[in-house]
């Protein structure tokens, strides 16, 4: 828990000055004013991040949390809780979609284990899965709580420590997911923080019918009056009805606020970590780039709770980190709008009349 | 002339079977269905255009058509004329906003001077503009045709042939643009094919006050009213109320649909060279990718027209490719769909419950 606390008071606003100046430097550029739009707020934002005009984004990396649900068992996912470790594995050998999305960006893929129902043991022997492992899997939150406060704790911390450990090696670090049942666990976090309806916040998840959201909304709405989890506690509303993914993806986010590093918001299942670590720290949000819009019902009031404006909106509903990989390149271009653009003068190109 | 008709003649829409196939595949992906939304439909479009599961995206230009306007002289502008040759000279040296974005995107730019209104010979002679200039800029189209028919015929002409030079070189192809007063020539074309009011489809260009807008929109309801142009006869519209880099534009698209290469549509002004290239042959449609919708008042009624839902929407206005560059990195990333993902069977990911 210290840790947390240390990295919670280490966490600032964004550099003023620097926002300054590289609000002036893009106000000059060889361009109509603000022409490329978001590209020119996510290059401010870049400077107040870094407290720089040439920050560094070249190393990328994307964690990809992975864990597993207790309510599986109420029927919520179109999928059988086994895909969780399925999918570890096709992370590992690069065949999934995430994979792909980060080869065009330049990015590595790390996944955590934060607590999936199944051996991975091979692969953390060969380094190829982080083990921050907590459990098999949360409890069922129709029952009990999702997991112990000290779990929850755990989660957050272990998230923490990986963002400390990559922000050796990498410049930008990116969020990602993994878990069947985890739309379940951000819908009812996402409910808690925006105050919406959770059928507005309910959607289809991996694709499920009808009958199986509706089944979805029960539980969730049944979670919540059974723990009555409160905002002002968000470790509270981790240990009742949430995920130990999305508790890693807090903390992640909490690292890299701490270390004055910009990290990319992956979709609906990053954004119920990224509502946890505003709830932790607001200031938390500066270091927050919201990469995409999901198709997932309900990601938007979670990004205007935030503040955010995502970059893209392609109807992307799968997680992994691949909205984040998208917005990679994007933010490599709004970086370079700081250093590799001239200004009028520099070019001798005429102003407005 | 004879370029153009054989261009035509050549023409054909997607490979439907390489379309079917790419959906087969797609549809299996280790991932929920069509969970990766506008990079799937992308995917599909890529293997239809090709012809192919593995199609060639490694090497990519941005074509940068410029050219004047004879209506800058109603003062339809915020920047003087003078600023198109000075942006020229700002792509050659690679310091405008496309550089910086083409760099991110791994694509090279490529400057041809359609009929800009300044001496580039030093710039032509040393290989870093290529040369397609019909004359120094249009007439103003409130006293005359922009151009003669035999001008837009060679514009458009010249547009294959960049297409046809570039496509030896190069797997896929983005349209830029540069010319002060553009905006004006697009707006009265996208009034000519789409049938929405000029008012709606005339915007603030580089940044023009309201009361400019008010003067621009009176241009171009009465040169339209002076010249009639009809949209069954696009070189007409484009002789009539055109630009030479938009009939390049055009012609640059057309060449790329002959040749089965995808072409990848920048914004406003290059949307309205795709809409004369769709009249001149609606299946070219089948060969653009549009990248993105531009904050300029009208694109979206013109994207409608095309039958295109854009890749982003980032809130640029300033056309040059930039939008092309940005969605380079969504399109290699489709490529990568339909070779780089495994699917269920390959991956031993148990499937839907």
């Amino acid at each position: 828990m210290s840790l947390l606390i240390d990295t919670l008071d280490l966490i600032r606003p964004q550099d003023v000055e620097a926002r300054q100046m590289a609000q002036d430097r893009l106000d000059s550029l060889t361009m109509p004013h603000w022409a490329l739009g978001q590209l020119m707020d996510t290059a401010r934002d870049l400077a107040g991040i870094s407290g720089s005009l040439e920050p560094h984004l070249e190393r990328r990396v994307i964690a990809v949390m992975a864990g597993d649900h207790g309510v599986c068992a109420e029927g919520v996912s179109a999928f059988p809780q086994e895909v969780t470790p399925q999918m570890v594995a096709n992370f590992v050998t690069g065949g999934a979609g995430v994979n792909a999305l980060a080869r065009t960006a330049g990015a590595d893929v790390m996944v955590v284990d934060m607590g999936v129902a199944g051996d991975l043991a091979e692969y953390k022997a060969a380094g190829a899965v982080l083990d921050k492992h907590i459990a098999r899997g949360t409890a069922n939150m129709m029952v009990e709580p999702a997991m112990t406060r000290k779990e929850a704790e755990a989660a957050i911390t272990a998230g923490i420590e990986v963002a400390n450990d990559l922000a050796e090696s990498y410049d930008i670090l990116c969020t990602g997911d993994m878990g069947i049942g985890n739309t379940t666990a951000s819908a009812a976090i996402a409910a808690v923080f925006t105050g919406q309806d959770v059928d507005e916040l309910t959607g289809y998840g991996t694709g499920i019918t009808d009958a199986v959201r509706h089944k979805k909304v029960s539980v969730i709405k049944e979670a919540l009056r059974i723990h009555a989890p409160s905002a002002d506690d968000p470790v509270g509303v981790l240990e009742k009805v949430g995920g130990f993914e999305i508790g890693g993806i807090c903390g992640f986010i909490l690292g890299c606020a701490a270390l004055k590093r910009p990290v990319v918001v992956d979709g609906f299942i990053s954004t119920a970590g990224a509502l946890l670590a505003q709830a932790l720290s607001p200031s938390s949000v500066d270091y927050m780039i919201c990469a995409h819009c999901s198709q997932e019902h309900g990601h938007r009031f979670m990004l205007e709770h935030l503040g955010k404006d995502p970059l893209l909106d392609l109807g992307f509903r799968l997680g992994e980190g691949t909205g984040a990989a998208m917005a990679l390149p994007l933010i490599e271009s709004a970086g370079r709008l700081l250093s590799e653009v001239a200004t009028f003068e520099e070019a001798a190109v005429s102003g407005r009349e």
